[in-house]
């Protein structure tokens, strides 16, 4: 692909984070993005066919940051180890995508349309599973669901004046707490 | 008012509910809830002039309900029991209304609605305030946003398979250690 079509395929995305950001997936059309950039709906067609195209691209950045830190959490030895893993490489996940992850995580247009992504489901899944296995049963479940929802969704605007490494940090506390895991010895 | 035009309003409200759970609240307009309920577009505008209105009335009932549980936090002696109070009081209600919370704290078209109503943004500041002052500074604050969004976006599917009883036993578990609050003994 020319360079020239890349960065104008890329310059939907980023317009298109934004408006999902501002009007919810369900309520951004690709004329709306059009729009935006300036440009006719039919260029937006050329790269997308669909508004689930654009979103599909949107979080495939996101989908294959998560599948690294999954594969390297459970590769981990012993439970707690797998669960800090995952922990400290989601709250780090969702820092550098905050005004992001606030959106996906809550918005029921966009998890309606990532329900139906395969590999998502089988990703979640996993996620839930590295962070639940702490505590066997009903508790460890919850904790784990309330510690995905709850970092993503408080990445929003409630917190938007911590910067970027107290919250990192304080999400980091917040799950090991919730999750019953020691902090960690640091290297030397 | 007539019961008849009561009841009327109440089915509107009630396939509101359905459509925004499924659609998110951008994805919803008044003619898809028309076309649900079986009436014409005027029927609805007789009761809701704006989409806004009907969001309105659709979580007016739980913001009463939010609003009772502060003023009774409010009033207990100490951080402590004021904090236990709104978490046990919140969990309840998300519990209550398990599809609702799920889409009202994370749709950001209600969200974005919901945050020009004066009254809500005083009451989540409240909300914030009675669960982080047991630990003052960053942490109790981010504590205290993951709970309230982990809450709500955790009674959606995730947790589907789990009773209310076991979930609101375990949301109150799970909010007690990640605020660092004792389990209170129990009256005999």
């Amino acid at each position: 692909m020319a360079s020239g079509a890349t960065d104008s395929r890329q310059r939907f995305i980023d317009v298109a984070i934004r408006l999902f950001i501002r009007h919810s997936f369900a309520g951004t059309s690709l004329q709306m993005i059009a729009d935006e950039v300036g440009v006719t709906k039919a260029a937006v067609y050329h790269h997308f066919r669909t508004r689930e195209d654009l979103l599909a691209a949107v979080v495939e950045p996101l989908v294959a940051q998560v599948r690294t830190i999954i594969e390297q959490a459970e590769a981990q030895r012993g439970r707690h180890a797998r669960a800090d893993h995952m922990l400290t490489g989601y709250a780090d996940l969702v820092v550098r995508n905050r005004a992001l992850m606030a959106v996906v995580a809550g918005d029921p247009g966009a998890i309606d349309m990532l329900r139906t992504h395969p590999d998502l489901r089988d990703l979640i899944e996993r996620q839930i599973r590295l962070l639940a296995d702490v505590e066997p049963g009903p508790g460890g479940l919850v904790k784990a669901a309330i510690l995905l929802a709850g970092t993503a969704g408080a990445a929003g605007p409630v917190l938007v004046d911590l910067d970027d490494d107290t919250l990192r940090q304080q999400f980091v506390e917040a799950g090991r707490r919730l999750l019953g895991l020691r902090t960690p010895r640091r290297p030397r």
